[in-house]
């Protein structure tokens, strides 16, 4: 499975609250990101941040755009502030050391009350919850030194209008519940609506980082060339659409809704979003790493933990498209689905990839 | 009753959600407040706000201490945006417009997904929430331009030990469940950790705010020579208690459970405040004024409403202490014993006063 941390606009984000079906309790798989993210973002910093960029309050500013409910927004923030505390010290020996202020961005309908319960009691910074789309400000002018997002730009502000046109040739009908190749027109409009998307998200960080301020995205997505049906979670999205088509047949759900139901996510190859970086062109690319997740390659999920990972991260949208009554339903029949067609996963567990970017605001 | 928006670091928060017995459904007085101190607010930013204490990036950074998750905490704020924004223009023709972040803060349990949801689609600020105790530092050093606190002060940090102590002699047993003046050592308790609480909170405030930043401080008092049973609010409390007692011969909560309640607040006067703030030193008092709630007088409260005001704010703490099962039968009780008392009003209502304080952090 995918990392799935930010949700659309008009859809419910990540399962709320510490249960066994939440967020918080079954995202191994993003923990996977921010570990390995950690050595790149300490090399980052280490090369990157220049200190020239305070104020001469000894503030230190981070948000983390997309931080969901779980553990791992606090991970990913330690990181850096680890980082940046490595650095100061190493230069500023005299110096008062510096304070830290975090703001946790996500949806409004995110569980801030989980996350901030959950503030580790160590804390060693000065914590804040910001609610709102990061597809617009959130922040004065020049208010942040680094600004970070993990596993959240993937998520899409909605699903492209075409898709759900059924007289336009991108419409997306059936089981195909995402972009795929049976049409490249489909495609075509999850594409344009990432790269609006992504454009829109670095504009608004432009005007809240201070000049010269890192950008940390870190975020999965797929080599060149190879298609999202070939990658595990590509597969775990379309089976999860046939068993939407089983369940019409069925009689459990209507077709229409199933035609009209549709993934909100778009995983880019690393060329695509360099393009949209560059032609959105406030900010410089410091670093751009790729890798391959350790998880996809150790992990042995069964299909019950399958579908409990599928489900922490699409269960807001199912209810929301399907009614709260059918949602029991669909996950049970998706695990039989999963059972009888696990071969599948087979040939396809290496094909996703992790991306790491590392970029600077140019001074205007 | 008495606004009572904040409450003590061991109990629950003001009842959340937006339900027929919420906080943010029951707090007219309240609002009350905060639209009597528009007034103050706007007089007193005109005369002592000083626009050399920004930055030169035009941010303009105001904290709500204490704000509980009703509509009232964006009107005070909301105030303060106006009466900056009005002398801003005023002064700064050709500068562009500031832009306002809000920070909203109260304990960790307040409910701040019902806040965020709530926030006014109008607005005209960056919203953030900050989960935590104000009686310890929130913010990094020099953050904010205001701070404002209504009526939250007088929500005591915890019960002061010797009243507790059944070996003191400022022990509160029976039904007596507030600071009164049945006895002086209790009284000298509860100020001695009103004083305290009021300390700590404007120390940290004081690293918070920058140089000649303003506190902004509402809070219920009363008048000097007045007795806290003198003031409806003290009705309502002792009424309250007389409550607990009945229940507790009648066998439905335990004697010790009565004796060890307490509530965790203070209505100082305006002498005790001004004393604690000359003798914490950190900031020149610039404004000082003293009214009656309009409310007091003008409003014919019915048994049932004013058992709904009292249990919007006390219905966290009295869960704690006595059980969520018994919660229903005490304010279904507590209806009849203020229909039974309710001419105790009459003599009363005049007494509860409001102070508006205006404070301008020394410059070190």
């Amino acid at each position: 499975m995918a990392s799935l941390e930010h949700t659309l606009i008009e859809a419910r984000p990540m399962t709320g609250g510490d249960g066994p079906l939440s967020y918080a309790k079954n995202s191994p798989f993003q923990k996977g990101v921010v570990e390995r993210g950690k050595l790149m973002i300490i090399e980052g910093i280490k090369n990157k941040l220049d200190f020239k960029i305070f104020d001469t309050s000894n503030k230190f500013l981070i948000a983390d755009f997309g931080c969901s409910a779980g553990p791992n927004t606090f991970f990913g923030v330690e990181n850096i502030i680890e980082a940046v505390g490595i650095k100061y010290r190493a230069q500023n020996k005299d110096s008062p050391p510096l304070e830290f202020q975090v703001f946790f961005n996500d949806l409004t309908d995110n569980d801030f009350n989980t996350l901030f319960r959950t503030l580790p009691s160590y804390q060693k910074y000065f914590a804040a919850g910001v609610p709102g789309s990061f597809h617009v400000r959130l922040f004065p002018k020049s208010s942040l030194h680094i600004g970070f997002s993990s596993c959240a730009l993937l998520w899409l502000s909605k699903i492209p209008r075409e898709v759900l046109d059924c007289k336009s040739p991108a419409w997306n009908k059936g089981s195909i519940i995402q972009c795929n190749e049976h049409s490249e027109e489909v495609a075509k409009a999850f594409l344009g609506q990432y790269a609006s998307d992504v454009d829109t998200f670095l504009t608004a960080r432009a005007q809240e980082i201070v000049g010269e301020g890192l950008m940390v995205i870190q975020s999965p997505g797929r080599p060149d060339g190879v298609l999202m049906s070939q990658t595990s979670t590509g597969i775990t999205f379309n089976l999860f659409g046939s068993c939407l088509a089983d369940l019409s047949k069925m009689g459990v759900i209507a077709k229409e809704k199933v035609d009209s139901f549709n993934l909100p996510l778009y995983f880019a190859t690393v060329k695509e979003l360099e393009k949209i970086i560059k032609k959105n062109g406030y900010f410089s690319i410091e670093k751009l790493e790729v890798w391959d997740h350790p998880m996809f390659r150790a992990m042995k999920l069964d299909p019950q933990a399958r579908c409990v990972q599928f489900r922490t991260v699409s269960e807001g949208l199912v209810k929301m498209h399907f009614g709260d009554n059918t949602v029991e339903e669909i996950f049970n029949y998706y695990v039989k689905k999963l059972e009888e067609n696990y071969s599948a996963y087979d040939k396809a567990s290496n094909h996703q990839i992790e991306m790491f970017i590392l970029l600077k605001l140019k001074i205007n």
